[in-house]
């Protein structure tokens, strides 16, 4: 099934909204609720972790439910989708994640405009940002390869691991980066510190594409059809 | 495979009721056992999400397992539910969740009547009670269109979500909003309180069914054909 | 396939008895590393609803992954398992689950043989066991019928769910009672209460075949032929 | 479809790479953020299990996803695996170990080299790890024969699991036991214990071979027909 660019367009700005509202809103919850920070953490990696899987599930049909500029570059780059389609994609997560930002803080009746002041910066934090996309992208890569109908699964478990296994609770998204710049609750980041945080997300996906196209290359057969099966 | 009015009936009354029961009584558990209001949460969501997925996984064939009365309304404004039967439907569901209550209250020796004193109200209340049902009903509409099978883990994995991000912790269901109306529990809402998430959620439902509509209307197959499909 | 009646009892024994080691050893240590009673309730319930969903996929094909008496008794009413090999079931689940606790103490190496000194009793605990033990019952019935290779799953789901939501943290299974009547630890029960548990478990079960014999009763293929088809 | 040698050795490196920065990596974060040990736990194990079944996915068709020596040398004592291979396969396990350990130093910025000085011996722990390999290698032998397809999800269920009923937290794995040794941090284990972990491990895992191979020995198919089928 194929769908106009007007509908993926919108369900890539939908997706990232519901993404993001989620990571914002939770970590609002779980930070009002508790003073033990790895029960709020746990109170926002359940829920981030669900939503994946149901909005990868529900919109993937539609646009491929990337949801992250990271992981269409990397699709831009194997040519599984065309650059002008990559940027209007990137366009509709940005502005789907500042959407999404904007509801959590209406929601819970916060200044609807806010800059974070959570320092995230310095060599461990950009190695975890590193790793935590590489190892996201990886997952995507691999699974649209062996198990494509379980992609949903795959990165909704992959964040939830990622979250506590890296330094920087895993963003892995520049579009949630970005979105989350712009809130001053648990899931902030500080707006100068987004500039390494983009770079390094880039760097780990691009780094994921080269791994699994070496790694995963045997059988003849193109990708880009076993992708489009597993997105049915 | 077809299954009579009555047995359909007693199936959203059963299903409604094991819902109420669960949100309701973990609900007094969770609250009970900890003085961390987030650890509280976990142990009232995990079970809900939980719950959500087998209800709809044993009782969906039956009925559809709507156990919500902003779903069938959904479903009578698509037509795919006539206005007498939905109904029925949705007395069942109210009967079903006070049933729900009533038990829960008996198990935990509570007083069996009881009337909320938890105020919910105000426009973030309104507001997340409207994204958690457009979330919830644009979940179900968009997983029926592609992944009818996956709709119990959905449901719950979404609902799982919607405690934590939604200001109002997603009651999202009519039913279930009467019943805990009557509980002066972790769970409850302020009598007084309830017609504004009543028609929050109803409003969030219809909106969802107009999205939807548009967004993943391609193909020229009946929808209510892939609907039932799904559903077996 | 089918398994020899030793290697059947032997699966029951086996099962049950790492079900009971995972109810009392990981009730040990969530009770020896926390103060907050719900965070140890958590730590109780994530790893047995977590080693159902192992125990009954991977010894299903082999027994039918009973390990409960209650739930042998409704397969025994409903002449889906001869009586006498139903009584050898029910002693195999009991040996097993006595056996799993002894494993546990060995392991927390706390002492062999022991007593539980915890009171469970009265109207509302007998209720939860009637209503926990119902809605497991109920849940494999109608996933037997509907969806059975999810069983593993909507069991281990349940149980997660019925955990919190019914008073008596839902034992559901009078093999696994007794064994947890001769652990003084978070899961014990006191030895004089197991009676009414026993009794409150049977009861549920077979008021769980009446409904489900009523309710989903609609095809004319048989439900023994949808409950081997499932298993496979 | 077949991977080379090179391939198939990568993966195993970068799987238990990721394991074990998981496993470290998430317990440094939880051990720094609760001072409830218990809510640490949890938040040791929702990752650990979560990232077992997106690597499993995603390497098994690649490597079988060993990841584990001792799951190696029960393949191996199966004539599944060649020794040669079987060899180069721990190998790629133990390096990959301490590669990961090194990257979750690297960014939480801990020293890189550390020893642990976690005591972790005697009879109850020694019993523990033979009953966590045991189960841990029953679990995949039966997966394999019935449900090849669920096996990621049996594996990190399982270990969920036998992280809190077994005393010693499920190690439960050579490759990680080793490269835990050389971590100051939740995760770790002082090196001089090792030796009785990795022995009770290897004992597990040579049991459940023997269980296994008696108990579920009734087809004439080759097991390991099955087994690839299941990898696949």
């Amino acid at each position: 099934m194929t769908f106009d660019m007007k509908r993926r367009l919108a369900a890539e700005f939908l997706g990232t909204a519901i993404l993001v509202a989620t990571v914002v809103g939770s970590g609002v919850m779980a930070d009002r609720l508790s003073d033990d920070v790895a029960v709020s953490l746990l109170g926002n990696t359940i829920p981030t972790g669900a939503i994946l899987i149901v909005l990868i599930s529900i919109l993937g049909p539609v646009s491929g439910a990337h949801f992250n500029p990271a992981v269409t570059i990397v699709f831009a780059a194997r040519r599984e989708i065309e650059p002008p389609a990559a940027a209007l994609y990137i366009l509709s997560q940005v502005a789907g994640g500042l959407a999404g930002m904007l509801v959590a803080h209406a929601m819970f009746e916060l200044d609807i405009f806010q800059a974070s002041q959570t320092v995230r910066t310095g060599g461990g934090q950009w190695l975890a940002e590193t790793v935590a996309t590489f190892g996201l992208v990886f997952t995507i890569l691999a699974g649209l390869r062996f198990r494509g109908d379980a992609i949903p699964w795959l990165v909704g478990l992959y964040i939830t691991a990622a979250y506590w296994f890296t330094a920087s609770t895993s963003f892995a998204n520049p579009a949630v980066a970005i979105a989350r710049a712009f809130t001053n609750t648990f899931a902030g980041i500080r707006p100068g510190d987004l500039p390494g945080f983009v770079l390094a997300e880039v760097l780990g996906a691009l780094l994921a594409a080269a791994v699994a196209g070496w790694m995963l290359a045997e059988r003849s057969a193109s990708i880009s059809q076993i992708a489009v099966k597993g997105a049915e």
